[in-house]
């Protein structure tokens, strides 16, 4: 392994260590309701968000611990966000990770229960955090903004909107990109430094929202070059469905100029930054290079 | 009007008019996001929680300005269960109140997305309250598990798992009932209790259960003995879906008999504050002769 994936499978493991721990615990009635929370959880995953987190903790300095929770908070609100969006009536995929969708395996009403059941349990981890200060409150309720109505719901709203728009309008495709996607990405990477007072604020804010429109352009990429098999779910459903991408605006050349040029644009902004940000440029170039 | 009705009245216009300001804000894009938001939390029905949670204020000397957030929070949160309740795959509801249910308004990916985005709503605005001290951070906390999955979607999941169970069983009734309903109208009343300081919490959460209790068995009996033009909703319902419900398992006239045995245990109950209960004793009449 390169130095680049040890780091990135020992945030993995800190992560899946926590991740673990709370599936252990988790074991409310019925069990059809913790069985299904586990089983989307458990579905593995990159676990780009948490991992993102405890590497932007580590540039600044803070204490990994003070961040698990809110690692494990972000990736149950990720997950809530998989199982929705992939019900009949919204993006309609069988397949998620390799194994069947949540509502395949449990049914469409017990799926919008295990979405709705992660949300508000990510909430109520966050809501435990608040009592250590007006720090962890403002990270929460930071996070809390870029998962709602102004954020990520908003984003998926317009994504389900303008699903079979005849063109694809680039104000439009940016306000899903930045929602849908970008925000929650970026929440990642600004938690932890609302955790010590907004160090690096403003630079880690443009780097998540970089990083964030590259995973998404990355995925509209691999939705036309991938596979199945590497990546777990079905491709080439975006066109098919008259879905709002890149691809479709800028054709798949032009979509890997966009990538390219937010890769450097990412690597840019960790330029300004002093510590040590060779984890976050290898990642940077990870996200571009990614084949899942 | 009745003291009774015009103090009701009362409480419900302070709320309404929080209500209201909060949806004239509302404007995120795009707009079928906040049109849908909007569209539940103004079909309007008897906001019997933020009554129940500003009556219980007054008993406790709290300012009511202290507790309306809470109030709509929980309201949000309330209206995001009747819509996801109200899906195909779950009761699936063409009516509420008399209006057709979200999803027949905007189609079940926007009602989906409507749910999620008033449950995180709920939490932005809760969050916002955790500035303002442990004690609202505490009371954020024991709202958000009532909603959560060990409290009402403890309960949604279990009654859509037993939905076609051919025996009802006492005690996963029981389970059903407190989980579903009980948990989160209690919240109405003990939010103002840990909002200071624990004051009669024991006596507000043993109120709060057996007339949420009480709720849910009017409910029952309403859907067996009530009209489409006062409840605006389905009737018979329950029984033709096979639903778990006490008409079920103790018969009309023993629903009644139960219900007028809460009636008494929370007039009990009432009996045991210092404070001037007479509201939340005719609140408790009107729980049970309600036509709506």
């Amino acid at each position: 392994m390169t130095q680049f994936e040890d780091k990135y499978s020992e945030y993995r493991k800190a992560f899946e260590e926590i991740l673990t721990e709370f599936c252990n615990k988790l074991n409310c009635k019925p069990k059809i309701l913790s069985e299904s929370l586990k089983y989307s959880l458990q579905l593995g995953g990159k676990r780009v968000r948490p991992v993102l987190m405890l590497a932007a903790g580590e540039l600044l300095g803070i204490n990994r611990k003070k961040l698990l929770n809110f690692a494990l908070a972000l990736e149950l609100i990720h997950t809530y966000s998989l199982i929705h969006d992939d019900l009949p009536e919204m993006d309609n995929d069988d397949f998620r990770r390799g194994k069947p969708s949540n509502h395949k395996v449990f049914g469409v009403g017990n799926a919008v229960l295990a979405g709705d059941g992660l949300l508000n349990t990510a909430y109520s981890i966050l809501l435990r955090e608040c009592f250590n200060g007006e720090e962890n409150v403002s990270a929460a309720k930071y996070i809390c903004d870029c998962a709602g109505i102004s954020g990520m719901i908003a984003g998926q709203s317009a994504d389900l909107l303008h699903e079979n728009d005849g063109e694809v309008d680039e104000d439009i495709l940016n306000f899903i990109y930045e929602n849908k996607t970008a925000k929650l990405i970026s929440a990642a990477v600004v938690t932890p430094s609302i955790l010590c007072g907004g160090k690096f604020y403003s630079e880690l804010s443009a780097f998540g929202r970089d990083i964030g429109f590259l995973f998404q352009i990355t995925d509209d990429i691999l939705d036309v070059e991938g596979s199945f098999e590497n990546l777990g779910k079905s491709v080439g459903k975006d066109n098919a469905e008259g879905k709002y991408t890149e691809v479709r605006l800028y054709g798949l050349d032009g979509c890997k100029l966009k990538a390219d040029l937010l890769t450097d644009k990412c690597l840019k902004i960790l330029e300004s930054f002093d510590g040590d940000t060779e984890f976050l440029r290898e990642l940077t170039y990870f996200v571009r290079q990614r084949i899942n």
